[in-house]
C-alpha cells in the first residue's frame, strides 16, 4: 500500500509524525508492506514552490492509495485578508481533485475524558455521532466575486442534486449499520439550497424505510448538539453547516485534539485531523497527537479494510489515556493522577 | 407611544401576550401613554391574506414606534420545500422594509438558572455576551435560484462595504460601553464575503484603539463558545453566522426560553424572543414567556430610553426565578423547591 503523508502546516508536522510512526508500527507487527512518500502543501509549499498545492504534491496523492494529512494556514494570511495566494486553496483544491466528497467525522467520547469537557458528564455519557459532512460543494466552491472597487463581494452558495444524492446515500448506509437515525441539517426556511437538500434527503430516506429521518434547522442543531448530543446518531449535511457542526462538536469529545476524519470519494481515501494549525501552540511540542494517530486509525480502517489492525490502535489509545497520560488540552487540573505530557511523550 | 404587537405563530401568541401584559402594567404604574395595535404575519397571515406579511400590517409597523414580535414558522412548510409561499418571507420582508440591520442578542445567565444548562456552571458563571449579528444581507437576501430542471439550486452570499461598517461601528460603540473587547466572526480563509468582512471590521477597530479587536473562524467560534463562553464580550457577524451563534448560545442563558433581542436601524426598533414558533409544545401553555417579557424590557430601554421602567422588568424576572417559579424548559429534575409551571401562571 502507498501511503502519502502530508504533514502541512504548524502542528501538522508534530502531530502527524506520530499517526505515520503508528502505522510503520502496525505494518511491522502485522507484516503489512506500507510505502511512504512524503509531500508539500499549505504555507509550507507557498514558501517553497508559491503554490498552495505543488503539481508534484498532487500527482503523488493520485498515486497513492491513501493520504495522511495534518493541518493548513498560517496567522500572516488570516491577519492579511487581501493575499491572493492562500494555504486553504490547497486543502480546497485537493479535495476536490481527489473527488472528496464525503467527509466522516466519529464523534465519540473515551470514557477517560468525561471530565475534560464544558458540558457535564450526564449529558455527554454515551454520545456517539457519526457525522457526513458534505465535502467538494456549497459556498466553498462556487463562483467568489470582488467588485472592482472592491466594495462588494459575493460567493455563490450551489448545490447540484447528485452530489446531495450520492452523499445522502453513504449517510443513510452508515446509519443501517448504526443505531438507524438520520438527522439532516439545513436551513429550508430560508436557503433555496436547503430546499434542495431537504427534498433529495426525503427521497432517498424512501429506499431506507428501516431508518428514521428527522430534519433540522442548522440555528436548532447547533443548539440540540449542546443540550442533549445523545439524541443523535448520524448527522448528514452541508458542507458549510458541517464544518461549523463539528468543531462545536469536539466539545463533546473532550478536545478538538481527539478528533479525526477521513474524507472518501470514488478513490483515495483522505484522513485527517479536524483541529487546524493552531499557529499558537506550534513549535511548542504540546499539541495533542492522538487526533492524528486516530486519523491513521480511520484509515486502517476505511481504506484498507484492516479492522483489527485499527481497533489495536484505539485501545493503544484508550489504554493511554487509562494511565492518565495527557496533553494539555485534555489534562484534567483537578485531578492528581494525570501526568500531563508534550506531543512526542504522549505518542 | 404606538407600539405595534404581532403575535405570529405558534407559541408566538401565547407568550406575546405576556410581554404586551408588562408592556401595559409599566403603562399603568408609571404613567406611561403606551397604544397597542395588532398585526398579523407567517402562517397565521397566510391562512387569512395568501401574504405572509400583508400590506396592511407592513403600513402599522411603519407607523409605530416599536413591535413587540412573537415567532414565525410551521410544520407544514419545513415538511414541504417546494411550497412557493412561506411564514418567513415575512419575517425576512419586514426586517429589510424597515432596515433593521442590526440583531441585538444580549446572552447573559440569570444565577438562579446556573443548574438549568447543559454545560458545567463553573464554566457558565460570570459569561455576558452582546451579539450584534447583521441583519438585512448576506445568503439571506441574495438572489435564490432553481435551474428549470429543478436539479441545481443556489443562493447568493453577497455584502457589501457599507452594510459591515454601520453594524462594525454600533458593536464597537457597545464595546466601548462594556468590557472593551470586541470578537468578529467570519470566515476569511475561504469565503470573499468574509474577506471584504475582514478588512472592514480591521479599518474601523482603528477607529477604536480603545477596543482590543480579535477576529476568529465561524468554526471556531462555534467551538469557543461552548469550550470557555467566558472568553467573549462583544461578538460582531453576518446574518447567516450569527443565526447558528445565537442558537448555540441559549445553552448558555439556561435556554433558549430566556432570550431576547431587539432588531435595530434608522427608526422603528423591533423586539422579539430568539426561541421560534416551537409547533411541538404550541397550544399547550407550557411555553416559556420570559423571552418575551424580557424582549419587553428591551424595547423600553433601547426604543424609549426608560432604562429604570426596564430595569423594573428585568428584576421581577429574577425575583419570579429566584422564588423557583419555572416552566419546564429550565426546571431542573434534581431540586425540590422549583414549582413548574404553564405559560400563564409564570407570566
Ligand atoms: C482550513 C479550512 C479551509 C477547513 C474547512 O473549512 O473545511 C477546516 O476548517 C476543516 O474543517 O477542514
Ligand atoms: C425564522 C428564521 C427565518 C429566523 C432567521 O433565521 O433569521 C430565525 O431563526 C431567527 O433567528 O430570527
Amino acid at each position: 500500500k502507498k501511503i502519502l503523508v502530508i504533514p502541512g502546516d504548524g502542528i501538522g508536522q508534530e502531530v502527524t509524525a506520530w499517526g505515520q510512526k503508528v502505522l510503520q508500527t502496525i505494518a511491522v507487527n502485522y507484516k503489512h508492506n506500507f510505502v511512504f512518500e512524503e509531500g508539500i502543501m499549505g504555507h509550507v509549499a507557498i514558501e517553497a514552490t508559491g503554490n498552495p498545492l505543488p503539481d508534484e504534491t498532487l500527482e503523488k496523492a493520485r498515486k497513492s492509495d491513501a493520504i495522511l494529512f495534518g493541518a493548513i494556514g498560517h496567522a500572516k494570511y488570516d491577519n492579511d485578508p487581501t493575499l491572493k495566494v492562500r494555504p486553504e486553496q490547497g486543502l480546497l483544491k485537493i479535495r476536490k481533485e481527489l473527488g472528496l466528497y464525503a467527509n466522516l467525522r466519529p464523534i465519540k467520547l473515551f470514557d477517560e475524558l468525561l471530565e475534560a469537557s464544558s458540558i457535564k458528564p450526564e449529558i455527554l455519557r454515551g454520545a456517539d455521532i457519526l457525522f457526513f459532512r458534505e465535502l467538494t460543494g456549497d459556498v466553498y466552491f462556487g463562483e467568489k466575486k470582488r467588485s472592482e472597487d472592491r466594495n462588494t463581494a459575493s460567493d455563490l452558495m450551489i448545490y447540484h442534486r447528485f452530489e446531495v444524492e450520492r452523499i445522502a446515500r453513504k449517510a443513510f448506509e452508515a446509519a443501517r449499520n448504526r443505531r438507524k437515525k438520520l438527522c439532516s441539517v439545513d436551513k429550508a426556511n430560508v436557503l433555496e439550497t436547503s430546499r434542495l437538500w431537504r427534498e433529495v434527503v426525503q427521497e432517498i430516506a424512501k429506499e431506507y424505510p428501516d431508518v428514521e429521518t428527522e430534519h433540522m434547522f442548522i440555528d436548532n442543531a447547533a443548539m440540540q448538539l449542546v443540550k442533549d448530543p445523545k439524541r443523535f446518531d448520524v448527522v448528514l449535511t452541508a458542507n458549510l453547516f458541517g464544518d461549523i457542526l463539528t468543531d462545536e462538536a469536539s466539545q463533546i469529545a473532550g478536545s478538538m485534539g481527539m478528533l479525526a476524519s477521513a474524507s472518501v470519494g470514488d478513490s483515495t481515501g483522505f484522513y485527517e485531523p479536524i483541529h487546524g494549525s493552531a499557529h499558537d501552540i506550534a513549535g511548542k511540542g504540546i499539541a495533542n497527537p492522538l487526533a492524528s494517530i486516530l486519523s491513521a486509525a480511520l484509515m486502517l480502517d476505511i481504506s484498507f479494510g484492516l479492522k483489527n489492525e485499527s481497533l489495536r490502535v484505539i485501545k493503544a489509545v484508550e489504554a493511554t489515556l487509562k494511565q492518565g497520560f495527557r496533553t494539555m488540552d485534555i489534562a484534567n487540573k483537578h485531578t492528581e493522577n494525570h501526568f500531563v505530557m508534550g506531543t512526542d511523550a504522549m505518542g
